[in-house]
This record gives structure tokens, sequence and C-alpha cells, in this order.
């Protein structure tokens, strides 16, 4: 099976997606409203999703491993969640004022998540990063921010650096070229080269942000020692020390990633599985730090760190799904993330023999529920950054998801890790093997082939 | 009635809402999630609104003014918006993908204003104003963006300049200090000066950005003169010009403020309207410029100028809310916007009438719907900008709010403008007069009358 009669099986079941893009070319920059949800030749167009599956305008019905970027860890709109937010739209999408609703969702990421000692909810991940910065700025009263190459926070101007390959390039164009002159970019899982790096700036140094599993950039988790040495490195010099949790909050154990390896970072920002399929990002931290964005105690502009703003923040519709997500999560959180850990397992584990038993150089990255196949090259023999990434075999692992997609109706968006989530079963991983080993039987993969 | 015994009836009604706030501020800085959501001496905590009430968690009913920091033109939770809500909560809150609800939200957008001839969905206003001034970057290879004194678009840290008094001094502590290298301030409604300072700037100048009607910062709508003056001044010298519509879109009219004056601008951010009550940010702009952004032509990062990011973007709920109140808007359009820019009238000009029949010197501003009264000062004569607006007497106007809210059930956010919506009706401006009329003849004014 060729890249292009993959592409006539794709077109063919996607007549009415065809015609929406079509459309859609008109009225959005590239027919779509976020970059990487484009992929050649068009993307199908979803009118329904439920549980594991997505079904497009076509009738096409698919299992779901992208997972509305990750966040859906009980798929989509699980039934604990559409309840309550059935009650809710009745009685308000949005007070812009107090909500009790807010302080039930506050209190249980307070009580599981040790860093949260004071929060501030805001609508996107975007955000929750950009005011960590701010924070972090306005405490320790230095500039520069570090993090790591091929990290992704959002594109919100301060984090704008070092995030797509060539990574040495800015981050498109729009900028004033002076974005980077207080952003530091560390190697990934390069402890030592990471530490002469945060050194050289040492005296100007605010925080260092990064992901302790680096989702964005290829589903690479940092090395405990790294995370350790960062965080050690940090309270030795008096540099905040900040997780973005965006991704790895509440997908592995009840509460933090970081808390599970007891680290402990003075700030953690959330997104994703919190909203419960809603728009939000969180910013939790110490109190002696978050205390700088109290607009009650600090009332003039030389005291407060302005982290406010945000029609939509703490709404109570975010709320409710939040709330009610994280409240099933804790009543079942032992059988759940057994369950998922224990099939990212199954998935990871079944992908390695498949792609050695056919004598494919892969390699499958992840942990727990979060997992993706990189195609090695003669440039790269390890995946450990996103550097590695950028220089495996992407155009292979492109194939291999627009196969699954095509062929199989199977969904990763292309390029991106897998996310499995409780709607999933053993019979969904088999069938993940399966299709996959049928496309390493078909052709598509001769390239690559060692 | 002094604000002593006006806040101990507030106490006495509130109690639940005390022991919440009680509770919240060990949660939230300040106990809120939003600044300006705190007032003294503490605010109610609301656990529901319908149409045009807000219910609090000890039962007390308000008429609201605020409606969702003035997104809520058909009233909290519209049976219009509830009903496509309900369906769509049950088909997925967040696919991660292209979808065809989000084609159509874009595509009445796109007819009903000119300069969207292609737009982005992002999830909040901030993002929306971020992008756009990334984007007259990329465009014009210029660095300068210009904004207004007291023109608020959002907390990102491009736009972080001269929002708040005094508004020389950085806005709060947490920037390098650099941020305002590259934003030139110009004060509101004064077109001389404006030009003079832009022509300071000219060779660097990327873009005018500014509120037609300025929101937060007062509710003073720009002199039809100063935008003229603005845009004939931008066309003339390759400035691209920018109207933040967060507020003012789809607000008087069905459509942009700026094309009901037969404005041209280059690009226009949207939000809270066009979301229905669900988050939501839009740039809108010209194909020419916006085809800057298009993921699939602009292949390399010397290209692409990147707006894109954001989990939640185009999201289904948000996408079938704020469809379902544009198409309701579209159907009713003249009812409605004759309806609510009239009651818009009733209430200035019964608030003028009132204040002056009782000798207090104030100025009623506004246009259509949204409307907010200044008490004038020795130190100001007339609101025309935000500078006026901090010289007035803003203690006057926060203590009119809370005896409206304490006493008679009437809330705005105090010192913030208020918006009528279809669920007010001529009975509520009367009641608002009324309750006006009782605290004027109240001590409460004692100290500002003249």
């Amino acid at each position: 099976m060729t890249r292009d009669s993959l592409n006539s099986l794709y077109e063919k079941k996607t007549h009415n997606s065809k015609k929406a893009y079509d459309n859609s070319v008109n009225i959005f920059p590239g027919g779509i409203s976020h970059n990487i949800r484009f992929f050649k030749p068009y993307p199908f167009f979803v009118n329904k999703a439920k549980d594991k599956h997505l079904f497009d305008v076509d009738g096409n019905k698919f299992v779901d491993y992208w997972m509305g970027h990750w966040a859906l860890v009980l798929g989509h709109s699980p039934t604990i969640v559409v309840k309550k937010l059935a009650r809710q739209i009745r009685q308000g999408t949005l007070y812009g004022t107090a909500n009790d609703i807010s302080v039930n969702l506050g209190e249980t990421i307070k009580k599981s998540i040790p860093t949260s000692e004071l929060l501030r909810f805001c609508t996107t991940g975007s955000e929750a990063t950009m005011y960590a910065i701010r924070i972090a700025r306005a405490v320790t009263k230095k500039r520069i921010i570090c993090k790591t190459i091929g990290g992704w926070h959002g594109f919100n101007t301060d984090l704008m650096q070092s995030v797509n390959y060539p990574f040495e390039i800015d981050e498109g164009v729009g900028m004033t070229g002076r974005e980077g002159d207080f952003v530091e970019s560390i190697p990934y899982n390069d402890l030592d080269r990471s530490i002469k790096l945060l050194d050289s700036v040492k005296d100007d140094l605010a925080c260092v942000i990064l992901e302790p599993i680096l989702g964005g950039g290829g589903c690479i988790p940092a090395d405990i020692n790294y995370l350790r040495g960062l965080e050690e490195y940090c309270k030795r010099n008096d540099i905040l020390f900040v997780l973005d949790e965006i991704v790895t909050g509440f997908r592995f154990n009840f509460g933090s990633y970081s808390s599970f390896y007891h680290l402990d970072p003075d700030m953690i920002t959330l997104g994703k599985i919190v909203g419960g399929g809603l728009p939000i990002g969180v910013l939790c931290g110490k109190k002696e730090i978050m205390k700088v964005a109290n607009p009650v105690e600090n009332t003039n502009k030389e005291q407060i760190c302005y982290i406010g703003g945000g029609t939509f923040s703490s709404n109570p519709l975010t709320m409710t799904a939040g709330y009610a997500t994280l409240d099933y999560l804790s009543q079942n959180r032992k059988s759940i993330y057994n369950k998922i850990n224990r099939l990212g397992d199954m998935a990871r584990n079944g992908l390695r023999k498949l792609f050695s038993d056919y004598g494919l150089r892969t390699q499958v990255t992840g942990i727990g529920s979060l997992f993706l196949t990189h195609f090695l090259t003669d440039k790269v023999n390890e995946i450990t950054n996103a550097s590695d990434v950028a220089l495996s075999d992407i155009q292979g692992l492109t194939r291999y998801h627009f196969a699954l997609m095509a062929k199989h109706g199977i969904f990763f968006l292309p390029r991106k890790m897998g996310a499995i989530s409780t709607v999933h079963d053993v019979k969904d991983i088999k069938n993940l093997l399966n299709a996959t080993e049928k496309i390493i039987k078909s052709d598509i993969f001769l390239k690559i082939k060692t």
C-alpha cells in the first residue's frame, strides 16, 4: 500500500470532509484554527464524539487516541460529566463573579497537589505558563527564564523560543527579535550541559520551567535524575523551579506527576484533564510565592503581580466539568490509573515487539497512558530529546499514523503521541497492534527498513 | 445610609458568601480568580444565574448588569443556547480536530464583518489581541505597536502597558522592564497629540490597536473623528489599523461597531458575545494580512507567523453556543438592537436627569446598551479618556454601585459599566432609576455634592 493508494482510500471515504475543507480555507488561514490540526491531504471534519470514538461528516468512525489534545482521560462526553453539565448549562455558563463551584474544584486540586498551596484559575494553559513566569520574575526580581529545547508551553510571546525545529531559529515571524534576550534554552535530559548553561545566567535567572514529560516535543519522559538535578540546582541558587504539568497532571495518578516522584516544585501549571474537557488553565504555587498576585493585599502597582484578566476564568461550566472529572477520578483512582497505565504498557510493549520482529528500528517512548513510536534513522539511534525527534523519520511516523487513520479507523493526530483513556480497553490495544502489523506488512515502511 | 450601615446590611444578607470567601482566601490569592471580581468587604458567591438574575449562596437575587463581563447579550443561559448546548455536551465538548460547527460560526462572522476575510478562533480575547500584534509585526516587518492610554486588551505581556492608573508606571511587578520598548501609548480621543506621538515612531510602527469604545477603561466611546483620523493616518503610512471589538462586536448592531461607522480596519478582534457565554477569542483580518498565518502555505519558520496553539480553540461547545447566539441575533436583529439600544438611552437619560435634578455633578457615558456613571470632581469636568476617569470620584462610584447591590438587589461590578441584554426591560430600567433616586436621597453622596 503506497502513500498514493492510501491517499485515494482516504479521499474516497471523506468526500464531505473534502467539501468542508475546501469551504474552510476561505474562512480560516489554512482551513483550520490550530496549526497542528492540519494534515495532508486535508483533515477530516468531526461532527460528533462519544467515549472513544470520533465521527466525521462522512459517517466514518475513528477510535481516538488524540483525545482532545490528550485532555479527555474519561473519553469524549463521559456520562458523569454530561449529567453535571446538563444541569449547569441551565444555571449559567458565565457568572463573571466569585462562585461556589470554583471553590470545590480549587479545593480538590489544592488537596491533591502539595505545591498547590494557592492557585489561580485562568482559561488556557498558555495563560497559566505566562503567569508562572511573570510571578517568577516578580518574586525573584530577576529576568531570565529557562526552558528546555523543544519544550512547549503554549504560544504566548514570553515562551516562544526553541519550540520547533530548527530550534535556534526564531519561532516564526512577527516577533521583535528581543524576546529571546531573557530566555535561555537548555538541552532536555542533559543535566551537565543544562547546569553549565544555567550557571552562565545564574545571576539574573528567575526560574526554570519544563515539562516533566516532553509532550508536543515527542512524548519523552525526563530522566528523574534530570528533574532532581534541576530542582536541586534551583533550590541552591534561589531560582524558582516550575513544572508545566498541563499534560501530566492527573494523567498517571491522582495529583501531579512531580509529587509521585517526590519533587517539590515552587509552581505547577495545570490544564487539560482538570477542565474535564472544557477550557482551563491553572497556576498553582507555594503560598509565599503566589501571594504577590493577591490584589486585595497588594493595592498598588509597585507591589502587585497582575495575573488576572480573563472573562472566562473560573467560569461555572469549566468548573463543573473539571470538578465532576476529578471527583470521579478520585473515587476510582486505583482502578482507573491501574487500568490506563497497564494499557499503556501493553501498547508500548506490543509495538516494540512488533516493530522489532519485523526488523524496523523504532523506539516507543512514553510512560503510563501516553505513548509514541519514533522511527530511528542513520542520524539518530536513541530518542532522549526533541532534537533526536527532529532527526528521526518523521515522514515514516506520519505515514504510519495516516495509514492507521485511512485504512484502520484509528486516529492519532499525525506525529503526535497517543493517550489512552478509561474508555479504551484491551481489545482496542489489540486492534491497534493488529492494524500496525498489517501496516508493517504493507510496503509503506519499505524506505525505512534497515 | 452610611458606608458602614451599607456594609452591615450587605454582611447581614451574605453570611454564606462570607464563609465561602473566608475559605476561598486559603485557596486563591485574594480569594478570587480575576482581580476585578473582588470588592469590599467581600464578593458574594454565585451558585446560579438565569436570564437577568444572579443568585447567590445565601438565596439573594440580583438583577445583573455586569452580565458575564458584558458577554451575555441574551442574558444568562438563554433557552435558544441551552437547547443547542444540551445536545452538544452529549456529542463532544472537545474534538481537538477540524469540525463542521466551527465552519458555521466562522462563516457567520465572515459574512457580517467586512474586515473578516479570514479569521482564526482562539480561546480568549487576550490571545486574540496577542495574535493581532504578532501578525501586524510579521506583515509590516516593523516592531512598535501603539495602544491607547487606559486601553485594555487582556493581560498578555505584549499589551501590558498603560492599562491602570497611574498609567506611566509599569503594570505591576514581574516584567523584564523592556516590554515597553516597543509599545507607544497615545491619549485616547486626542487626535493631534496622538498623531504627534505616532509620527515620532512612524518608521518602526507596525500597528495601532484600540477599542472603539474604551470598555474596562471607563465606557467611553471614541469620537468618530478620532477613529477616522487614526485610520486615515495608518492607511497613509502603511501601518495596520486594528480595532479591538471584543466588547463592541455584535453589541450595537449585527456585526462590528466599526462597520456601522464605515471604518475599514485591517484586523478586528472579537470575543465575549460571539462565544455565546463560552470561552472564545477571534482574530479577523484582511486576506492579504491573515495569510501569513497559514501553516499549509508557509512551511518554514522564516515565513510563518505562529498564531496557533490552543487546545480549546474552536471547541464544539463554544462554537455551538456562539453560533446559536449569532443565529438568533441575526434573525431578530432589528427588534433586539432597537430594544437594547433604546433601553440604554432610557438608562443614560434617566440617570443624567436624576443626578442633575439633585445637583450631583456626574457624566453618564456610553452608547447603545452600555452605560456608566462618572462622578465629577474639582479635578475633572468632563470624561473623555481613562485619565479623566482616574481623576473622577471613583470612591463615589463604588459606593453607588455597592448601594445598588446591597440595598436594591441590582448588580454592577463596582466601578464597571453596565450592559443591557435582551432579558432586561423598561421596568428594570425604571427600578434602576428609582433605586438610584433613593440612594441619592440617602447620605452616601454627601461628600461629592457640589
